[in-house]
């Protein structure tokens, strides 16, 4: 499969000490060798850094890990390829545009059977489950509510929706933001920590890496990281429960829907 | 202004020598200091590098100048902001997906009263008469053709009629690729150079570096560079007539249109 990591901020903040760890996990502490990429929201622009050699060899994953890039919002991915082959329109994060704002995608896992119908308004251009599942989001998304972007709050009722549809055709933990907040979904595996005064050291558990966060934070920031596994190995990470799909906005978890049915009942 | 560069080759090429000349006119030897970016495809695939800071004293522009990317169709860009403020979703060059393909779209110019009706297909994210010029060519694009992308000479044919409606409100070059081939127009200013065999060696306008081609070339290589001035000072570089639209297939020029009406007559 693949890794996910995610960032969601209340103050521009880079991620180049959890992306060191991350990067590790890119084909040295772990196989997630088939590439990798990161998305930074700044303000409504994105930077987009992809990758298909592994992360842990990349200079792009090097620069990225030494270049202090601040962002509220930012999702990164290494991938293990299950479908699609290992090539550059097959490597995560995924970007397109939608009402005047762009849209980013990361998935980890694997939709069998997951041929929706696409009118053409986006389309895949790479062959993975993932994308094929990112255009038919945006697809519903602007089927539903035309031209013009809907509240928070309606997106993410829509995108519980579309979500329960998808999760039937197989593992579908994913990672999405417009630059505004920032939705996730644990539909097998995913956890999140939130950092927020007092801030303590973080050690990593990939390398021999340790930050102390309260020389490099004000008081009032607030930054949730969210990642397939735990980054850190000295904090206590949450796991996201199976089947939930959560919002995150300003840096802490704002919302949160199942996505699994109960257990039959008679 | 801003500065346009744009590679369009037979073979997978890298583009560090040209790029080092153009990246020190963003602050170094010329004025273009509001922001950067490169577009390379890769197979389907696109890698774009933006940075609102300045080309030459860029962390990002650095990796792109010594990291050989390989590609057959690069656009890049430094922009001297006209419309617009100085931001990263101001920065080119700009990419949407259409036809299940990546578009790439980098403008020097400027585009007086130009407000195109937008079906909400393709939105700008920022404020600039170059997003919105791009956005509407697409529209037009997918309106005439629908949802399956046709011939390049039925593109170049509609690229030519709409490049003609847009150059009547102002500076209009400009550089666009899906990576099968690479369009370019000469609206006031734009220069290219073939380089193909036998190989010589050119020399930066810009910087004190010179590159023996015959060392990094194979006999059947062929590379068009088109550049908004020539980056070499030992070398024939052809310049573009004012008002006229070229594609670039395979390293070589493959047609031209006249885009600007001829003197009047009676």
């Amino acid at each position: 499969m693949c890794q996910l990591l995610g960032m969601n901020c209340n103050v521009p903040t880079d991620i180049c000490f959890s992306f060191s760890g991350f990067q590790a996990r890119g084909g040295a502490t772990d196989v997630h060798s088939d590439g990798w990429g990161i998305a930074f929201f700044e303000g409504r622009g994105t930077r987009v850094f992809l990758d298909p050699q592994p992360s842990a060899s990349s200079p792009v994953a090097e620069l990225v890990s030494r270049y202090p890039i601040r962002s509220m919002n930012v999702i990164a991915h290494i991938r293990k390829a299950t479908q699609g082959t290992v090539a550059l329109e097959n490597t995560h994060p995924f970007m397109r545009e939608l009402w005047g704002r762009y849209w980013i995608f990361a998935h980890n896992g694997n939709l069998l059977d997951f041929q929706p119908t696409l009118d053409g308004s986006f389309m895949p251009v790479g062959n993975t489950d993932s994308e094929r599942a990112f255009c038919w989001l945006l697809q519903e998304f602007r089927r539903r509510f035309g031209e013009v972007m809907p509240s928070v709050d309606a997106l993410f009722a829509a995108l519980h929706e579309l979500t329960l549809a998808i999760a039937g055709h197989g593992e579908f933990n994913f990672l999405l933001s417009n630059g505004d907040c920032l939705f996730a979904h644990a539909s097998t595996r995913l956890s999140y920590i939130v950092r927020q005064a007092p801030f303590a050291e973080a050690h990593l558990k990939d390398q021999d890496l340790t930050v102390d966060f309260r020389e490099v934070t004000g008081a009032r920031d607030r930054v949730a990281v969210i990642a397939t596994l735990p980054l850190t190995d000295n904090e206590q990470w949450t796991t996201m429960p199976a089947g939930t799909l959560w919002r995150f906005i300003d840096g802490a978890p704002a919302g949160q829907q199942a996505t699994r049915p109960g257990p039959p009942r008679n």
